[in-house]
């Protein structure tokens, strides 16, 4: 793997101020994915990451801006979209990932910590919505080409397609003990094209 | 509105027990919408219902136990499901119910605060999955009826179609800051419709 790659918490090139965010920051998401939004504690994070104490308060200075800097870096670090040349096979790609990280059980246990910190608290809230408007607009020219190609509406709402493809798996994960598999992630693709061949996602309906 | 009605809170017969499980459910959830389920405490709610604190102590325990009673009486009075003769008017009045609860501020804030609270608690996640499941099961007969007048395919995962109307409410409930208006709604409904007739969601395949 590079020292560009997704995976998180991988050091990247720029020193000792990224070497410390890097840490500072995978810290954050295993305490997060271990004890949740409420018994985040910065102490506790510079401990976990062997960062000084003063470091952390001076560069994050809350647990709010802590988590906010955190989703910005998982937004900078979602990989790039694969291209497969079809829509059903760049949706299902994205449906996997989505799937696959939501499985995980640290990724997972982080996402549950931030989505249910993002309720109580408008910062969070607010990098929340930045990482996912991030990862759609990544994901939306995949769904421009296909209404390029005449394989969608010219009308299509790109952004809603790729939204409905996350929707079905967030859902299951938030509110059912089923598991999250890859049969889950290929049905939601499989659900999505075929709403949008179907005219579903049309911009003039009023969104 | 008859005192059997679904409006949170409303007194329904039964005497005082009934009385005082009514005030306690309608202070937890005006409590849980206002600071979440972190400050959620049973003297308070106590306070707020104008109901004995050692009654509420003997008879709910914890905030946990308030919570899970609170979801099991949300799922109770969740309306019975309308039926048009049509399954997209079926799942649209579905689709308007969701989203009309998710709309409103304080179900809305509700919503928020028992979704956030199952993150970090697998008791009150059980609860969530409860209400979840009474909702899918009372919905599914209407796409079993579709299956049946042959407008959808025999093998389709009917209570899977009632999820898929939910899906995206909750999704852009949770992850944007963009209003839940009807028109989400509509879309919502339409598109389950057409997965469903494209046969994106077949039994077979393995859910």
């Amino acid at each position: 793997m590079s020292s560009m790659g997704a995976e998180p918490g991988t050091v990247r090139p720029g020193g000792r101020t990224a070497r410390v965010r890097a840490a500072v920051l995978q810290a954050a998401g295993d305490a997060l994915a271990e004890h949740g939004f409420a018994h985040l504690d910065l102490t506790d994070v510079a401990r976990r990451a062997e960062v000084g104490k003063t470091t952390v308060y001076r560069r994050w200075g809350t647990v709010t801006s802590l988590v906010a800097d955190l989703l910005a870096d998982m937004a900078e670090q979602s990989l790039p979209r694969t291209e497969s040349g079809s829509l059903l096979g760049d949706l299902t790609a994205n449906a996997r990932l989505v799937q696959r990280t939501l499985a995980d059980p640290r990724q997972g246990a982080l996402f549950k910590a931030v989505i249910a910190a993002a309720t109580g608290d408008t910062r969070t809230a607010e990098a929340l919505h930045h990482f996912y408007d991030t990862r759609v607009n990544e994901w939306a020219p995949c769904v421009q080409q296909a209404v390029d190609r005449g394989e969608l509406p010219e009308n299509t709402d790109t952004h809603e397609v790729v939204r409905a493809v996350s929707a079905p798996l967030y859902y299951r994960f938030l509110t059912t003990n089923s598991l999250l598999d890859e049969a889950a992630a290929d049905r939601a693709a499989e659900a999505a094209v075929a709403a949008a061949r179907a005219g579903a996602y049309l911009r003039s309906r009023g969104m």
